[in-house]
């Protein structure tokens, strides 16, 4: 997109993340030239949104790049460490253990160009993603034209993926052949991703927003100005739960209440077929002072008891359907899951 | 209660209010002697809550003391000013009117004892909140008993009237006989009133509290960790409609979802049978930069455009009971509010 800096970038050797805490103050950058500073960086929400994370962790495993590193022990290694960065997307897990697998089929490849045998499948990671991006907001495209006053929560936009997004992929497609998109976009606290990063980044291309705070949602679709909500996902079950932001749960049941649709957009690699449902997804905890600090200031009284998990599950019964590279699948179940998997 | 400092006190021909702004950090006073200052007070939040707002601005009509002021005329217009302040609780106009109502009944009352003919009924108002006050937290009182695990929206306690408070009065009751109360506190953006005065009152008064952002609620909900949401109200509609806290609707569609009672606490003053429906109930608009940024912080793009209703309608059909002075009346509508009203 153009305006928009790119989440994640391989500048010679090295991985380039958008320092995305920073936004939208500023828009700075980390090179991080070794595995340990990637994870620092997932764990701190430098680059934040399973996609995202899944492409910065496939670079990050053959960082630094030296013969000693690239045994197959040692990166298993660092794989473990890389994964045990955020526990919920599947993506981080998925892109670590297609580079393993890789690794261990670079049985021919000399020492001297394993490097580059394994650079090109993180490159090819990174591309798939960008392909999926775009045939995730070609699916999506129909159901933007029809519904085009759009609600949706965290980020799940360029800035969470290769390139162009998935919930916000349909959009700037949309926006681009003209339809008069409007995007209300939930602040989405405790860490304002919503506010921060899904407000500049559709503002910066040019698109319609209102900023609300998460408890507005429920007033605007009351007031029917709310056509549709769209949002991305960090893990989908094999049943079609679907684990996102914190606050996606309650947007999808008021869409539930409201009789609006609620769109899922996430590339094939967030499915999770191993995972039966929702129930078994680890719900990371986050540390208490995002709740009870804002930008340096206290807000609430020292010492209280806080909870901070960093998603919620949404049932598929609440999803009218997942829009994905492997088009639009619409109450998503097992069954339909696994048809899907096998296209 | 102990360790809970009044949100509004008659001082020696002065009102003291609490400047809420200014919690959990300090607990500090403003001395009001003129109507300009309440007005301004409760237009920047210093005082709020429905009930205390009332209180406020019927002592507020008395400020400065004087004989030229304390014509009828005179006392119109202060109570035009007065009650623009907000437009949303019914109480700031309820109890304004009733102080005109008492200084048009002074006839016979020489004007060297006008004042303090005024200044009782503004005392009345404020006795009268704090009996309504024990009389809903002994109605609410057996509800939770039997459900003490509470999740609450905003501020509905002692901050936000004379004493005990509304939503919270049978928490605090209850917590006084050994009930194992716990409260869920929504932070309730964008001001944190349930972060920085619910939790800050409740710690106080030794209740468990866990602080949650708003978006949360459904989480621990889908969790079974709330057996009954109670929340304040700052104008009840002929029909039972509710107009209170921005956020309030999302609440209470999420405990229709997940099959949880909806109890809705006020003072009779708070009921309005004269606004037939919730549709007509006008609905403050704040400024938006109480949500583009965040204690003194940006939060969001500058220029971005951002919706801030102050208060959302929650629809009769929602709300499992109301809990008054009068009573408890389950299922509110047009013909059992009626009926409480002729009590």
């Amino acid at each position: 997109m153009p305006g928009i800096p790119r989440a994640v970038e391989w500048v010679d050797g090295s991985l380039r993340l958008l320092d995305q805490t920073q936004l939208p103050g500023r828009v700075e950058y980390i090179d991080c030239r070794d595995h340990a500073s990637i994870y620092n960086a997932i764990r701190r929400l430098s680059v934040r949104g399973a996609p995202a994370i899944g492409i910065a962790a496939a670079y990050g495993l053959l960082l630094p790049i030296s013969e000693e590193a690239l045994t197959l022990e040692s990166l298993a290694e660092r794989a473990a460490r890389l994964k045990g960065a955020r526990p919920t997307a599947v993506n981080l897990a998925w892109a670590v253990d297609r580079m393993l697998a890789h690794a261990r089929s670079a049985q021919n490849i000399p020492v001297s160009a394993l490097a580059e045998y394994l650079l090109s499948e993180a490159r090819a990671i990174h591309t798939e993603d960008a392909r999926a991006c775009r045939a995730i907001g070609e699916a999506g495209l129909p159901l933007v034209r029809e519904r085009p006053r759009l609600l949706t929560h965290c980020n799940a936009g360029a800035l969470a993926v290769s390139e162009l997004g998935t919930a916000l992929a349909p959009i700037y497609l949309a926006h681009d052949e003209g339809v008069p998109v409007h995007v209300y976009v939930d602040e989405t606290r405790p860490l304002l991703q919503g506010a921060r990063l899904t407000a500049w980044e559709l503002s910066r291309a040019g698109i319609d927003v209102t900023l609300l705070t998460d408890n507005m949602a429920a007033h605007v679709m009351a007031h029917g100005l709310v056509d549709a909500v769209i949002v991305g996902a960090d893990r989908v079950a094999a049943n079609g739960d679907v684990a996102n932001k914190i606050g996606t749960l309650g947007v999808a049941v008021l869409c539930r209440y409201f009789d609006i649709p609620f769109y899922v957009a996430c590339p094939w690699s967030t499915v999770d077929l191993a995972t039966e449902t929702g129930q078994s997804i680890e719900i990371e905890a986050r540390d208490a002072s995002e709740v009870a600090n804002f930008a340096g200031s206290m807000t609430a009284p020292e010492g209280i008891d806080v909870l901070n998990p960093a998603f919620d599950v949404t049932p598929a019964a609440l999803v009218t359907a997942l829009v994905t590279d492997r088009g639009v699948i619409e109450s998503p179940d097992a069954e339909r899951l696994v048809a899907a998997n096998g296209n």
